[in-house]
């Protein structure tokens, strides 16, 4: 019955105009997890480390209620590791390295215990893994996917058969257009939800997010935000906290769709206030529910 | 105590990927004026035209209740003309050719009878010119200004004189970054409140605007369109319907300017669903009612 999240667990060298951090703890499970913790537990995780994983990690992790039975540790093994270096506007970055490590083979075994859940978050991981990670489960109620311009461009096939069983999608706008081969974004969406999808959430960064399905459109700002240190794990922070909401209330109603969507946003807006996954470590409920109150005030009109 | 648009008026050569129009009806103060002969009249405009401009223009804005006493016919003279291609998404376009031709000598005069006006709204023409309007008027009540990148870039001194006395600065995303060198657009409106005016609105096209004063900000959703046949004119249009619906009401709190943005972003969107004026030539009330209605489904969540 529970929420399960599938995807990369690594290190990052993170070079921001402001910062600069070295084996920050990355990845998008890593973020989607923390960031779903806030609404619902325990969070169960799959992925691969080697064993250079420092146990501080593990042990975050557990104290945010997450479950990582589905971590394997690769004894010998070398974490995946990732370096970037963000622009000034930083609203684009340059990747400097990308050492797959252990990731490169991960091969993901869902635990018998996780097979009945029924949430599942599909990282942005290979379509076939993704694939592989629904073979293995017992027909779970809400699939919520994400993917990238990698697999669009190299896997598209495998990633339209992952399409044809999720319910939602979330990417970028850049990646809708990929996806759809259509510039104009309402355009984009149909193009899109006719490859499976019931919902389909276009994140469009500083611009906030789309949420499409039921033949409705709904529209979240973004939060208005000064200092941005660093964006890396926005995404997954959208899709953590967009899912652990639902998850918490198991109302899957369009009206509560936009909810989510904003406490998606929150999230994401917390993560990048801090660098790697700081910005998702000390919150309270009450700083979320008062967002969400600012997100409201920040929306409304009559 | 009337509303006072002064402005550029001329005529269009357009291409769009949909279709391609020649001598159409334009320029600013146009599009701004027939956006809000809907909400207030009768709206009075400034400007220059040659003597070949068509009397069915001239009839066309008397059937919207638009004052054109102000409207300098040169003898022999041309009128502006402008001439541009979109690109394939229609978030770009090249400028072909400008004739500035009566424009380049324009000089506004306003008639005795509109120096009273409450409200004025100075379109997109050089700062030195828009303080030439204010100084004709009698303390008018309430300023819009527009502006562009080639006055920010090349008469930024007279362009930051005006700002010192406009009560609403209305530019895009991109302007916006310019005139306050600063990339990130909640640090970028701090600092072009510091020039001056008490309100400003950045448009960001297909993702709304923002509106930011009284130490408040309002996130607009755009209109979800899937059919975008003419951009041009639309950032007039917004200009007109924001204006022409504050000046409808009269009142001027942070409250009503978030409405009057919406009814900016509406007028904005009907203006891009037909080619040059014609998206603003045949509206209802409640056509605007409605899409009014549809803006705050979009946006709304509890």
């Amino acid at each position: 019955m529970g929420l399960l999240i599938v995807g990369s667990i690594g290190l990052d060298d993170i070079e921001t105009p402001f910062d600069k951090i070295e084996g920050a703890l990355g990845g998008s499970t890593t973020y989607i997890a923390l960031a779903a913790s806030y609404f619902t537990g325990p969070v169960s995780i799959v992925g691969v480390v080697g064993d250079d994983f420092s146990k501080d990690h593990i042990k975050m992790l557990e104290d945010h209620n997450i479950d990582h039975e589905g971590l394997q540790i690769v004894e010998g093994g070398k974490t995946f590791r990732y370096g970037c270096r963000y622009h000034y506007d930083l609203n684009t970055r340059d990747s400097l390295f990308t050492d797959l490590n252990v990731f490169e083979s991960f091969n993901p075994i869902i635990p018998d215990k996780n097979k009945k859940a029924s949430f599942v978050i599909l990282g942005n991981i290979a379509p076939k893994l993704q694939t592989s990670v629904l073979e293995q489960l017992d027909n779970p109620k809400f699939i919520v996917c994400d993917t990238m311009n990698f697999w669009i461009n190299g896997a598209l096939d495998d990633l339209k058969k992952v399409l044809g069983r999720v319910n939602v999608l979330i990417i970028n706008d850049s990646e809708a257009r990929l996806l759809s081969k259509e510039p104009n974004l309402i355009k984009a969406a149909k193009i899109i939800s006719d490859m499976g999808p019931k919902y389909l959430i276009i994140k469009k960064g500083e611009h906030g997010a789309l949420l499409f399905g039921e033949n409705q459109v709904f529209s979240a700002p973004a939060y208005p935000m000064e200092n941005i240190f660093d964006p890396t794990g926005a995404g997954d922070a959208f899709a953590g906290g967009f899912t652990g909401y639902l998850h918490k209330n198991m109302e899957l109603s369009f009206e509560n769709l936009k909810r989510a969507v904003i406490y998606g946003s929150i999230m994401a807006s917390f993560c990048v206030e801090k660098f790697s996954t700081k910005g998702l470590e000390n919150l309270s409920y009450l700083e979320i529910k008062n967002r969400f109150v600012e997100f409201r005030e920040l929306s409304s009109f009559d």
